[in-house]
This record gives structure tokens, sequence and C-alpha cells, in this order.
């Protein structure tokens, strides 16, 4: 089948890779024109035929609204956007609306698979009507890792991006638990090889995953991480997995403890120690550390 | 080889078939003489040759203090002991001096594998000198699961269990992260088939793991799990990794969290709980609920 | 001087009091005719003389927003609307603005004080223009405590809820500090009058406060607490605080954690600790409980 | 009355001096020769008359051990030993073991205070038999805060060092708590005066406290507290907090999590945090930023 797709970064790029050794033809815009097969969107909607799938690849919020808003004048009753960039799945609603308004079908897709996704395939999460859900299955089954796993309908539309969204607040805890793990296994003197009782763990254990591959890949680059900063960013889908959490009076402890270790990592000094340290001077005469 | 084995229980009568399997030959001793092939540690140790190795495998604490002194007045300078129990780390170090003071080796062996050992393996993680655990590798080798990995020797004597401990600390905060994302995937109206999303993850993702395998294994047979009470033991370990991170002054957020949830579950009403609704009815006179 | 308010209920009624005990008059409206001066919003404004001014004690989200669009439409340049109730921070600049946009002026006001801020007076937090806060001056000085505190200009409009909002966060986790301590010495048997203790921290230790005497008032009606059950509700502010944190990239672990308890305690039954115990049992066999 | 004081530091210097101010005699004994009354424990127990009460003020552990261990050589039968340092409440119950042996008594005694307690009293938790108590009682009014409060029977030895102990565990959450709402006021652009915020905080509110108070002072000193590092020590009883509750199964999150954030306030860099990073960098090709 035919595909538009809308940004081609590091994602999109081997996403257009992976669909095209499918033998699927891709048009592919970005806006660097380096990367890109057409040079606007109205020259990627024209050298589609209809019923024409475009799929939009580019950062949550202002830009996907941008690229949704043009598609919805370019495009004709019929046709179908997939959303697979990483939107808030508040989002996916009101874009399905708009474009439901011309007529125009919207699948949100959410997409798992990183740097591995070209030869391992991408893992999808979508939401939408099974018809125009229908309408992509090719790319889909082109994206998706072989074997039996890897792709779900998951529900209405906005679906795909929350499933995808609670995939990386799961992933923040998973990853929590080994760098907690690891650093205490790296305190104790009688653990004389840590990164070998990582590797171990590989099989037989309860807690073998592909994270865990991961981690001893990590381990093997640099024994004891010494070359790195502990300074972690979180992109968006932890945040939200902790307001949706909230909306719904769900207590999240582990999620949301991963979340804030990763913003005390990116504070240089602590402003609420800075308070504790005052107010334990103030009451007990505790010395306090000055600034540097 | 010979293996003298203490202790039949679920994991023991399991090991002690898997090491038969591989060719060993096993003395099992248990106070359960239906499970027992002899009907006292003195016969298991008259029935070894010397050097002798002898497995033991019963609970934590007391029990194993007590096998363990009598083994000390059973046995002879250059056999070895394996305490492949759960026992605390910092027992092992006073067991290890005890037999040492008899001239007779000790290991700690943390051991993984629950119910699926039998077939797949057990990872082991031990502790101690080379030397003695070279005189029960063939034991060891006969129980790791096939493939490169399922043993590792962590270090001095203690590292085994310490190492199995935190193994088991981060199985918690794994656990709780897909348990606190199946909540919340539970709760929002969007997403229609969350069996089906934890399927598909199986494939593709950053979270794909053994234990997601066995989640959707679980919902396989009860899809929202609703013949279950939401009610969950501890079974040391994780105190203990919480206790050693004190003492290391390592701050666990994830996994204490996950240790305090199994804590809450198993309260039927909760007594901090308690204070807070009299608190917030004491100032705003807010309405309070009546114990049941 | 004189003031309209709107809402009269258990906080507005008694604020209401404390500023005709001040001396200044008050036309009081709520849609319950028997607690109302007049029977309609025009009625109430037409009562007033200018430059007027109204202070809005209804619940945050919609109804305030009916209210303010209403006095939007009744009062003319020069007045000024105090909306103190528990509005969202969010809501303030806009709220000004549709009012702005009429030469309204516009105070949004943080009011602490609950069931007893008639006789001790209510601590106010507000945010805005001086001008416009100056108009309403003397009211907020009938409103708060006696002595040198209890009143602040916190900064521009939203300030004032914002500091509200962030006040009640800290309340959560100082609430939560003493329930779990509470709960604790509570379980240890050495300690035998839990109640005498929780007394004599009135004095001359470091954890002192307000919400300790509160907890002793409730110990005196309840020692043990056994006619409540451990039910909490949270008011929203708790919930804001935490997503303004997420926001701003702070981490918020204590208070986030007391939100948690709460949500927690108004499940009956736990879905994530049920799939605690699925997995539990899935790899160790462990036995589960059955849903009630 | 007569009192024997072992241990002259900054506690125990002014703790001498209150009880001088209520007309008793204090002998004095410490290391250091410039503080003390009396140069060696013999000459402190010569110089008071029997029964004898002797109050011991050093560091929990080995240094309370060993004077408690030479009391017990060189005290009668019909004295009685206090423990006001900071002990374990485990270590209370085996002191008091010892010293029974002899007929001696002893009463532990959790003291909090501070550098205001020479002014205002100190607050006292005892455990301990009611006789013994009553022996010292003359000392306990001399040190106590005047007023109603300040002083409690908790129960059995033990139970004054423990109820000590959760006192200061519900402080460290206090002090997370308004250190974790002035970080977030901090942070945002409205609130434009934080210090007034919390000023106003002193009355009317329901937080307001003994260490709002020393918080208002601390910003008096230094408004945004430039001038220190967000670097928190913490002094054991926070530690043991944890530990009691985790052998009674008592979730605590607050508390713990207010404990794991001073841990991490004194690391230069998060062991885990840079397994996080190195995670995100081999799933995702993330940036990560080197160690400096």
């Amino acid at each position: 089948m035919q595909l538009g797709l809308i940004g081609l970064g590091k994602m999109g790029g081997n996403m257009r890779e992976r669909i095209r050794r499918a033998g699927h033809t891709v048009v592919g815009y970005d806006r660097n024109p380096d990367l890109a097969d057409v040079h606007s969107l109205a020259e990627l909607v024209s050298s589609l035929e209809g019923p024409r799938v475009v799929w939009v690849m580019v950062p949550a919020g202002a830009p996907t609204q941008t690229v949704i808003d043009e598609l919805g004048d370019l495009l004709e009753a019929g046709d179908t956007v997939v959303d697979g960039g990483n939107s808030r799945w508040t989002d996916d609603e009101k874009h399905a609306e708009e474009l439901a308004a011309k007529g125009i079908g919207f699948v949100d897709a959410g997409v798992s698979g990183g740097v591995w996704g070209l030869e391992n395939g991408y893992a999808l999460m979508v939401g939408g009507d099974a018809e125009n859900i229908a309408k992509v299955q090719p790319v889909f089954d082109a994206l998706k890792p072989e074997g039996d796993f890897g792709f779900v309908h998951a529900g209405k539309v906005g679906a795909g991006h929350f499933s995808k969204m609670v995939h990386n607040g799961i992933e923040y805890a998973m990853m929590q638990a080994y760098a907690e793990g690891w650093e205490l296994l790296e305190k104790v003197d009688s653990v004389t090889d840590v990164r070998e009782v990582f590797r171990s763990w590989q099989e037989g254990t309860v807690i073998r995953s592909w994270l865990l591959d991961l981690a001893v890949n990590a381990l093997d680059e640099d024994e004891h991480l010494d070359k790195l900063r502990g300074y972690a960013q979180d992109s968006g889908e932890g945040r939200w997995t902790v307001e949706a959490a909230i909306d719904h009076a769900v207590p999240l402890p582990a999620i949301t403890a991963s979340l804030f270790a990763r913003f005390a990592s990116r504070q240089d000094d602590s402003p609420q120690m800075k308070m504790i340290a005052a107010l334990r001077n103030q009451f007990g005469g505790h010395a306090v550390e000055s600034a540097k």
C-alpha cells in the first residue's frame, strides 16, 4: 500500500525504512529537505492515491496540532490520519473530532521500539474505530515485530496513546528498580562483582527482562558507569501517567517515585534540602554546609 | 558427585529431582519421613563419602541455625556446608566462622526459580571462597539453567544471599510497576481490552519480561482478577533490602513503596487513615465514616 | 464598608458573621433562600453603593465560573470581584482577564480557617494588583486573626490560590506525619499510653503544632479512634499541588505519598495488589486469598 | 535533690544549668576536664549520697554501653540510672537487665529541646517502672517546660526512647512537608514573596507550628537560603523509625520519603541515576551527560 509519512527524524526515518522493506510505498516529508521525499504537505497529499493514509510522526503538542490542521485542509473524506507521535491522549479526541467534521478518519498509535525498532520491529498500541484501523493494518503489520505479539487495538480514540503512556510509566519504575538494586549492590563490600551478578540474572530469575539485558550491555561498556553523570531526563509520558492516576484517584507510588528521582537528578542543589538544613540549624544548632 | 540435602519442601524436593536427573547422588533428609531418604542428620552424614558436601534448604533463622549447629558437630574438617535457604546475609558470616573453627567450609547460595525451577533451572548467586565453591560446582551446574547465565560467584561469604535479597527487592518494584500500570489502564474507559494490551507488550516493547509473561498468564486465567483479594504477603527479603539500604544510606524509593503497598494491603482498616479522618473532622468539620 | 457576599454555606455564613461583628455591612446571597439576605445577584448588586466589592464563596469550577460570568454582566467598571473559594490558580488569570475587559478588578483569595475561623479568624493569602486589594482591605482586616500574621499579599493574580493550595499540600504531609507516627506507636507493646505521649508533645518538642493539638482533641474523644473508618477524602488542592510540582519538575515525595495514601484508603480492595498476588502465585505458587 | 550527670556537651551542659537553676545539686562529669565538676566516674559516685540518681547523656551505642558497664560496677542496689541520650530502644531492655541484676534501677528518657531547651525547657518521654521514675521526678520537673505538657511516662523500659524516636520520625516528615512546599512556591512566577507567605501562615492556618516559626526565622536570615547547600544529615532516629515500622509491617511512606531525600542530598552524583541514564541511552539512544 501507499503511506504518507510526516516526520523523518530518528524514529520516522527508521520506520520509513522498515515499511519499505516490507514492500510498501512510503512518501516521506520532513522540514529538513535532506531527509524528505517531497517538499510540502500539499505535494505529499497529491502524490498519494485515495483513499489516503497519512502517518504523522512529529513532536507532541503544537507541531502535531499544526500538521493535523494542515492535513484537515488538504485531505479528503475517506482519507485517514494516524498520529504515531507521543501526543497526550487528551489531544486525540480533539484531533479525531476536527478531522471527523471533514469525513477524515483518525487513529492514534503509540509506538515503542527506540533505536532497536528498525531491526526488531516496533510495538504498536492503537486506538480508534476498527474501520479506520483496518485501512492502516498493512503498515502496522510491516512495523510490528515478527511473532504473535507487538500489536494491539487497545480501544477507542486515545486508547493507543494512553496505553503507550502507561507503558512508559511502567518503564520508569522498572528502570528505577534495577537502578536502586544496582546502587545497593555497588555499596556493599562483600559483593565483589556486581556486573557479573547482573549478567547471571539473565536466566532463571524472576527479574529477567529486556531492560536487564540492556543493563548488562551498559555495564560491559562501563563497568561502574563512571563515565556518566547521574542525570536523567524525562520525556512527558511519565508526568502524564501520574496526572492520569491523580485524575482517577489511583495510587501510583513506585512510578511517581521514579519520576521524582529524575527531577531530583537534574538539580545541581536541592532547594528543599536547603530548607531541611536551615531548620536543623534553627532547632538543633546543627552545622550547615555553605553553597558552593 | 554425592550431595546431602536437608529440607525437601516445595523447593528442596524439586531441586533433589533436578540434581538426580543430572546424574548425581542425592541423600535427602526432611523432618517429614515421607519425604526423606534418611531419617536423621547423623544417618545423612554417615551415608556420604568424604569430603562431604551438605546443602541446607530450610527456613531462615532458627531452623537454619539449628541445622548448622548440628552439622558442625557431625561433619569433619574438609567437608562443606551450603546454605541455600533464604537466610539473611548477616547470618552467613557467623555461620561461616562457626564452621571454619572446625575446618568445615561454608558457601551461601541465593536460589531463584520458584515452581518453574525444576524444568527451567534455578538461578544461583553464591558467596564464599573459590575453593569451597569448586567442591559444589557440579551441583550448581546441575541446578542452573542451560545457557550462559544463571550462576554467579558474587563475592565473599554473604554475597550470595545479599545478591538474592536485592534480586527480590528489584522483583518487588517490578511487580509493583506492572500492577500500578494495570490498575490505571483498568480505570480508563477508552481502553477496552487491558488484557490484550498486556499481551501485546510481550514483543517489541521496552518492558517485556518474564514477569510480564506471567501477568498475561494470570489475566488469561481471570481477566480482571475478580477472584482474588488484593492482599499480598512479603517474605522477608524485601524488608531486609530496605534495611540494608538504610544501613548504607542508599535511597530506595520505588522498592520501599512496593513493600509498604504490601503492608497496607494486609490491613482491614488503616489506623493512620483513621487519624487523617479524625484531623480533617477536627479542623474542617469534614464528615467521617464509622468503623464497620 | 459594604460587601456583597455570594455563597453562605459553612464557610461563607461564618465569614459574614465575622465581617459584621467588625462593623461592616454584608449583603449575602445564596441559592438557599433561608440563608440569603437578597434573592438574586441582580438584587445584591443593586443594593450596594459603587464602587462595589463582591466576594464569591462558591465551589470551584463551573459554579464559580457561572457567578463570575453573571457578575461580569451586572457590575460596572471600578467594581472589584474577590474569588475566595477554592478555585484552581489556573482559573484566576482567565477570570481576571474576563473582568478586566469590562474594567472590573479581580482579586483571588485563599482562605484557611475551617470551623475555627469565626472565632479565631481566617488566614488569607491574596493575589492581584495592590490597587484592587486595597479596596478589599477592610474586609480582609475583619476576617484575619488578631495579631501580626494571617494575611499576605502573595503576588500577582493567582498567587493567593496558589499559596493556599501549597498550604493544603503541606497540610496533607503534616497530617500524614502524625498519622504514621501514631500508628507505629499504637503497634508497639512497650508504649502503653500513646494518647499521653501525643499530649506531652504539645510543649517543648520540635513537632508541636496546632494539628498536634487537634490530634490530642481527637484522641480525647476516642482514644484509639475505634469509632472511625480509615477513610479519607481529598478536596482537590492536594492533587493540584502534585500537578503543579510535575509542571515545574519539583520532586514532592512526602506530599504525594500523603495523597496516594488517601486514594488507597478509599478502595475496598486494591486492584494493584490483586496483580501482585496473582504474580506471586504465578512464579512461586504462593497462596492467594479469594475476593470476599 | 542530688544528681550525677555524665556528659556535659551541648545538651548535657545546658541541662546541668537548668537543673541547677531549679535548686538541685548537680555533680557533672565529662571526659573534657574543662567542663567537669569531678574527674572520674568513681569520684562522681562517691560524691553523691545514696540512694543515688545518675543521668547518662553520652552518644548512643558503645559510649553509652561503656558508661553503663562502669556504673554497674560503681553503684549500689537502690541507685537509679537514667539514659537520657539517643540510645536505640532495643538497647534499653538490655541495659535495664544488666543493672537490675545488681539491684540498680533503670529509666530511659527521650529528650527533645535542642538549643532552645535551656530557656524553654526540655520535653521528656520516659520509660520504666513508676518506682524508679519517681526517684528522678524532681529532675524531670526541673527540666520540663512550664505548663501542663512536656513530660510523659510513656510505658515500660524502652518506651521513652521509642517515643522520642517516633517524634523524630514525625519531625523528618514535617520538615520535608514545609521544604517541599517552599521549593514549589519559589519556582512559581506569580508568587512574588514566598517569605511573606510563610510568615503569614503563622496565624489562622492549619499548618501553623513551631517548625514554621523556625522556617520564618531562617528565611529572615537568608531570604532564599542562597548561602546554604542542600545537604542534610540524619542522626539515626529517622532510620530506626523506618526499621521499627518494617518490623511491625506499618507503612510509613512520608517519613521514609523524608529520610531518603536526606540520603540523596548527600550524594555528589547519584549512582542509581547513572543507571537510569545508561538504560535510556541503550534503548532510545538518548544523550547522556558525562561525569564531571
